[in-house]
């Protein structure tokens, strides 16, 4: 693309001389990897540097943008959208995945595979499955006896479905994931952990997002429960019978214990820790490893391991942080009290300590 | 079922008029999701709400519980223990695997799979396992060479045993755990991180459970060893040489160092780190998200991000949680001090802060 | 091996009688673990009474030990060392893997696989791939489109590497691990989290070893980039962007969020956090479960949530677990100053407490 092509398509200001630039723009790259011929975004001032160093041929910038840089700018709203945009044009689609089940994958009986769905290499389909329109089932997945994917579904490979899992349309996994595993839930009997049977499943609405090697147990009875649009990252821990609702955020490492509810737009920022049986209103936002005890209103900013109001929290960090320096007056003050003491009891011919129950 | 048949099963009290109730109960299913004809239980009276509420036909409730609810209650010891008893009799027989080989597996020489084992589909077993009797090998799993798998051992899909494990009988372990990668071990050489040999194996003994995505790495030499009855959670990492003694439990995300030792019985919650070359008393409790960095008696309970015993930790938390008024009542005293000063001084016609040192 | 052979081969000082011992030592074992026949080491005084009471034959210790036990002991510098080089006299080497294709692995079109490699059972290789001398891809393993692998790499089964990833020579990735799942990002569009496309890669340097069940996202554009001769261990989550540097260590469970940099010889130690967009200098040590939140110059030392210093880190630890005798000392001197202001008060006839603001 020319640099008055890519102006155009994302509404940017660009100097007179640029639009009549030859350049062709090939590739999109950060400020660091950036070769001629490549585009590359800022909307940070920590990298400005990097932006004076780059050897990209062209930079989207934020409409005020007014450094000297050498490499041509395109100013516009938004720098990281429009750079999306950019790569979008600049990419090769990605190569679909042709319909059909490969020859290597084995396939249960009573099965309901739609035709348009590809089926990938050594994957496993259990009996009973239902597979949806254009739904990719990745290379070395495993779905369990009766689960249900919906359409334009997206597993990757080396994923597991456990039995009766459900899946709603649209819905991406990432490699690695497994749902339905049993909870975690065993009865001391006689000195041994006797297994509770772990015999609901997991449901996951419509666009739900999956990250790699996250863990969604099934439910002990019922279901667990990750609700339409929610986002979930790598690593995540999601226990028995935990509903999470719509278009929550939950970032990687984080667990979520047994039959806690998420309400709507929660975001859990990176290994935070939610126990079990507690209710998390809607849009809470909760600081990256926090610990979350209790039950929380909506709409609360929570931070520290005891999960408390962000503001709170700050201010005893500070104060914890400034434990010295209290300390410090704490030792001054006793010494002054000393001499004050000494003075008075001199004045006054007593001990006064004495009164001091 | 009918309520008189799941009374008489659980041995619960009913009213005289539930007992002649004709519903049939079919399902197991939480307040909130509970339809006609489902049975629910109540322990929890966070959760009275859902039980006035719930559509179910029958909810076990405890024996004492004297609320006014719309829904039929039969009163008794343990609802918990007793709807998995319910949900027990209600369940189809979870569907058994046939004994034998797929076709699609791939097995070694020189193996000695008992004609009972269910190897599933895709599997890849190495030279020299041995596999006992009506033991399953899960769909996509991978058996090392010279693995030994005992009876009963269920190894749900995409499982991998590295070479040389030993398991036990009556063995759980679910999808995505990686049991025996080299631990984590380097020398540094010319500035260079040289791998240390990881020689040793890992041995689970009887009655173990291991969740999914948790990673139990092999020895450096000699075993790492979990040991009767042990219960591990999703993702949850055990070094090399760790040994867990019998009947611990082991929450998700928990992270257990090198060379440390776990007692009788010990408890780890979700996200607790222990160091390494450490070793933990027989009963002992941590807390979530807590680290335990020394050797540890029997039977504390420890808390914090130093493992320190749990009332300590909770009072410690308290102080923090005060310390803004903490500092507000030193900066009173520093202001009374200071005109108390005053007033001496003006008393004593002398400046008494010159003693203090 | 004899004694003095084995003397012989690390250098050790011997009494002269063990020298001409004929016991026949086969095996490493740990010290609790050793039978007669077998070599143990010992360099750490909490195992001392383990190798007092040890069965094993031999043991390596310290030059400068001097306790009397019975087992016969080799004294030389470093005995951990040394027990690696036994370790590797004494085994048999490692069955190497066949050269070639198995059959039941599938291959994609226009794949460049050296005639020495290993394709293990089952695995999975996409189209355009290239895979280098020796190179071993374990069983179940998938390796996405125009990916591209070195030399003399081990990748162990179950492993996924994602599209276009380039791994360098001599490369380690252990089970479960998935490279080049796509990061976490999205924007807010009318409600709902749109996905933003992630359309860089993975790269992974020269002599880098990957834990089990890691995780390493592809970048949003350019590349995620893991520097020659790093080190990481298992569930360990590295987001999108993210460059680590040559010869970090980084411990399980740690994570590390979008676009943060690592320098040279970095150690973060295990369940570490580092937000994301900062910058880690040079041979900074980060200690267990501490969060990074901003840049940190090279070679510093950080500890605790919010990543201080760290010795003013455990300064701030030792006053937090004094805060209870802290408080004890507010409240006397509060007691002290109430009873000296009725003294002043009453050898003034005024009420001070009204002096202060």
């Amino acid at each position: 693309m020319t640099l008055s092509e890519i102006a155009e398509l994302v509404r940017a200001e660009v100097a007179p001389e640029a639009l009549e630039s030859t350049v062709s723009i090939t590739r999109g790259a950060s400020l660091d990897d950036a070769q001629p011929g490549d585009i590359v975004f800022y909307d940070n001032p920590r990298y400005l540097r990097a932006l004076r160093e780059t050897k990209a041929s062209a930079a989207l910038v934020p409409r005020d943008f007014n450094e000297s840089v050498s490499v041509a700018v395109l100013r516009l709203e938004n720098p990281s959208n429009a750079f999306t945009a950019v790569l979008q044009k600049l990419l090769p689609p990605a190569v679909p995945y042709a319909a059909g089940i490969h020859p290597s994958a084995v396939i249960g009986s009573g099965v309901n595979i739609h035709p348009t769905a590809s089926i990938q290499p050594q994957a496993v389909i259990e009996d009973g499955v239902t597979v949806g329109a254009r739904t990719v089932i990745g290379a070395l997945s495993f779905i369990g006896r009766n689960s249900s994917i919906g359409a334009d579904v997206l597993i990757h490979p080396s994923v597991v479905l456990r039995d009766d899992t459900v899946i709603g349309d649209r819905v991406i996994i990432h490699s690695g994931t497994v749902i339905g595993a049993d909870g975690f839930g065993f009865k001391l009997v006689k000195g041994k952990h006797e297994k509770v049977p772990q015999v609901g499943n997991v449901q996951i609405d419509d666009d739900v997002e999956i990250g790699a090697c996250t863990t969604i147990d099934r439910a002990r009875f019922g279901r667990t429960w990750i609700q339409t649009g929610s986002k979930i990252d790598n690593l995540v821990q999601i226990a028995h019978n935990v509903v999470i609702g719509p278009h929550c955020l939950i970032v990687a490492q984080t667990g979520i214990s047994g039959s806690s509810r998420l309400g709507r737009y929660v975001t859990l920022a990176g290994q935070v820790g939610v126990v079990g049986h507690v209710e998390i209103g809607d849009e809470v936002v909760v600081a990256a490893k926090s610990g979350v005890s209790k039950d929380t209103p909506p709409r609360q900013q929570l931070m520290g391991m005891f999960g408390i109001p962000m503001k709170e929290a700050r201010e005893l960090v500070a104060h914890y942080h400034r434990l010295p320096k209290t300390v410090g007056k704490l030792k001054m003050l006793e010494a002054e009290v000393a001499a004050l003491r000494k003075i008075v009891e001199a004045q006054n011919g007593q001990d006064t300590t004495l009164n001091v129950s």
